[in-house]
């Protein structure tokens, strides 16, 4: 196959991902139906199936695609910083739809045990990352060391969920910079 | 109407809105059907929809019942508490139930314009019940006073919204004890 062929799939693609993103967040997993993915994609079904193999195949590679995103974002420059990104895209649309597949990958994990088992595998290598990093950071003297890693890490976690949750729900994002900066101090060495 | 009548329509009542929980935390709002309403109150729709419109006016019981137990909670012990008494229950199937509540609520909050206006009033609640009793914390010396009590509170709940999600994923509940010692130092006096 030539070169620009396959530069082609890939660009077709991620548009396919680009609007089954929003699709999902806007309708829920099941709200989102072939015609409506049909409508999002701008592409008839057998398009969009050529690339991915049913609808529950396209929904996972969006979460990957996310997934990988973020573990990016977290070895470079930690969990706290992809919450002040998350905070400073929250009225962009992009950002709105990926909080939405977020959710909903929440709730897939909580009613479909198949779905559950799959993604445990995604989210260990956001965790990996996320360890990792504190590990440097706490080499490098950045932590507070009265306190478990783990414990830190968990911490971390737990105020990441919480702000997507919150965006998610559409809440304010304005008011929380000065929360994340307590998120940070708490982590930090004083 | 005679009172023992009235006692008896009260506690079917509660009966109804306490398998409800669990059918709309297992199936989704969606998923939950009458049917399966049905299967889980022992109940025929008739009998159900005696007590309460329509599946979504049901939906709203449950969802008002599990806020208003919460102002009670965080009025009495803080928010705080309410997390710790959620991580006691995390393996308790109400618990699940309750959880299981919360994910739906937030999911039709963000698809259903009409839910999410009248979602705000019981948000509210919960809300005034927390910055009051915060108020009353900063008063007694509790709080540390470097920062506003209206970041400490959003704090506390981007916190309580992470458990929800932690939980409402079976994650496991374990290792998060250290996590509330991490949040509840973070908005104490030194």
């Amino acid at each position: 196959m030539p070169r620009v062929s396959q530069d082609q799939l890939e660009a077709r693609r991620e548009e396919i991902l680009t609007a089954a993103r929003a699709c999902f967040a806007r309708y829920g997993y099941e709200g989102a139906t072939v015609r409506r993915l049909e409508e999002a994609t701008g592409l008839s079904r057998g398009a969009i199936f050529h690339h991915f193999r049913d609808k529950d195949s396209l929904f996972l590679a969006v979460a990957e695609d996310d997934a990988a995103e973020m573990v990016e974002t977290v070895a470079r420059n930690g969990l706290v910083q992809v919450m002040r990104d998350l905070l400073t895209r929250a009225t962009d649309p992009d950002a709105a739809g990926w909080l939405g597949t977020q959710l909903e990958v929440s709730r897939r994990v909580r009613t479909d045990p198949g779905f559950a088992e799959r993604w445990v595998q995604r989210t260990s290598a956001i965790e990996s990352a996320t360890a990792e990093r504190l590990k440097r950071q706490r080499d490098a003297g950045v932590l507070r060391d009265d306190v478990p890693l783990e414990a830190l890490m968990r911490f971390l976690e737990l105020a990441y969920d919480g702000l997507v949750l919150h965006l998610a729900m559409g809440r304010p994002a304005g008011d929380l910079g000065p929360v994340l900066d307590l998120v940070e101090e708490t982590v930090r060495k004083r």
